[in-house]
């Protein structure tokens, strides 16, 4: 099957986006799909475009990250999306074919405004988003789309973009399908959602010292107030990440007994979490240090041009289906 | 001072758009403006989107109305927005600028609507219209830009989006100026606004006869309903085109003594328009004969190159302003 998916270089990558998607996108490469994974610096700017300092920088960041975490450039297309310039081009064009209503009903559309309210969200781009995103994936004629739940819809609305598209002009694209793993929620280190803006995130590439002063001081159940208060698992952060990073069986029973009866305390559980997180990401780090900007930038080059090569075939199919002379 | 206009190729070229732009623009080319000229190919996607069997035949002959009006590939660069995809990569761009409210205020945005009630215009393109139209202008760092009474608005708009620019990553654009002349309205035949869904167009590339077969018949004052009947000019549509080709002045006498007392017959008065409109159309028309669709391509393949070339040394400054990888 061919996947698409993208991560948005919005910061420097953190563990959330390690569990959340670059974890899952090596399993299905290595499982032997045709993978397109991207860097979505165009996507970056409906909600940043105020604040691009850093952009090319965490472009190249989000790449490292891609590298570190096992994704292969013999394997897998990694690219950047302003470097095909044909996304702007079939995003253009699919502009012109979706009502409106179909963009203002996306949930996370209002949602996010809400979320974002110190932002002003009201930039066109920000409103065009998911068309963008439509164009992403059908330019590769993707058939699935590795994703969270929260993007379901938007995969859903490139089908309709697609169907509409075929409906209109001719068969031409695939109608992709979302493709959800079971992955587990990271909150930040004080319990509410990992952002950026919060200061609750854990970078992808640090040190184990640094891992470890993040762990420490990480919220627990807030019900267990002193060392002698029994706890809850299911009301505490720190089983999240218990789950996400593979907690054996034996371990998870001695986490609940000695949880819920006070024989441990928050800091021999947080030691068995660095334990387990530690086996996981130390092989990231080690391939993390082989990996420069340079090397990025090399790997970027290449995918780019392999990207370019399937999106240049598929424009060619679009432009002639809506007889464009160009 | 550089100039940039553009026709969308929505039909056959009429007399509409002869007397509306390309016979201005000729003369800007000739005062010496570094002229820009284009076929906008995109931009007839935003109301016709579900009919674009001859869009590629439509923008051929847009480009041989060019050459036939006299636009001269010597002087100005003239091209088809669709062979410079740098204009969709700055339209996305500035759509993460632009807020929506200033696009729904757009006042051609509501009254377009309703003039073509009849088609669905609820497609994101068609509110994005001046997003697209402001990176056309832009991306060629315009100063002036020719256009109606009815588009001052857009230019406006695309200042608005310069400075906007400007203001966030820093000065980049110029804040182009409407350039303005006094163009008169061609109304069609019938004496209503010239539009090809009401059958009242007159081709600009036609034979004496077939110009004489749209003229005879053409709707004049209905208060003159018999020979007898004295009429007012100002109410006559065939007036508006006396206007628009030169009439002298002691034609002019002739016509408003004769209408008025009903001295001379509306044929009367048709027979000199029709004089008027030879002198004027002949010299197009065979410029047309000697300008066949392959030879229109090859201008359009040179006028592509060129504007190519200046859209992307603007689209490299503005790429690396927003922090752009690519």
């Amino acid at each position: 099957m061919r996947l698409l998916s993208g991560v948005r270089p919005t910061g420097k990558p953190h563990i959330g986006n390690y569990v959340g998607a670059l974890r899952n996108w090596k399993l299905l490469q290595d499982e032997g799909h045709e993978c397109f994974f991207f860097v979505a610096d165009w996507h970056a700017l409906t909600t940043a475009y105020d604040d691009t300092k850093q952009l090319q920088d965490h472009t190249v960041e989000v790449m490292r990250a891609f590298l570190a975490c096992g994704l292969d450039p013999e394997k897998s297309v990694l690219f950047v999306q302003s470097g095909v310039k044909e996304h702007a081009e079939l995003a253009l064009l699919f502009s012109m074919i979706v009502p409106l209503p179909w963009l203002e009903r996306v949930p996370t559309y209002k949602e996010m405004k809400q979320q974002l309210s110190e932002k002003d969200l009201s930039n066109a781009g920000f409103l065009l988003y998911p068309v963008l995103q439509a164009a992403d994936i059908l330019i590769y004629l993707a058939e699935g789309v590795p994703v969270g739940e929260d993007q379901v819809y938007h995969v859903e609305l490139t089908r309709e973009i697609a169907r509409r598209f075929n409906y209109l002009y001719g068969p031409t694209f695939p109608e992709p399908q979302a493709v959800l793993s079971v992955v587990p929620k990271l909150p930040g280190t004080d319990g509410r959602k990992m952002s950026k803006s919060y200061g609750n995130i854990i970078p992808l590439e640090c040190s184990a010292q640094e891992l470890e002063k993040s762990i420490l001081p990480m919220v627990t159940d807030p019900a267990r107030k002193r060392r002698s208060d029994p706890g809850d698992p299911n009301k505490c952060p720190v089983w999240d990440y218990h789950k996400a990073f593979g907690i054996s069986e034996e371990e998870s029973q001695w986490v609940f007994d000695g949880c819920t009866t006070a024989k441990i305390g928050c800091i021999d559980c947080k030691k068995l979490l660095l334990k387990n997180m530690l086996r996981e990401l130390e092989p990231i780090w080690q391939r993390y240090s082989r990996i420069n900007a340079r090397f990025a930038m090399e790997v970027i080059a290449e995918g780019n041009r392999r990207a370019k090569r399937t999106a240049e075939e598929t424009m060619a199919l679009v432009r002639s289906r809506m007889n464009l002379l160009f």
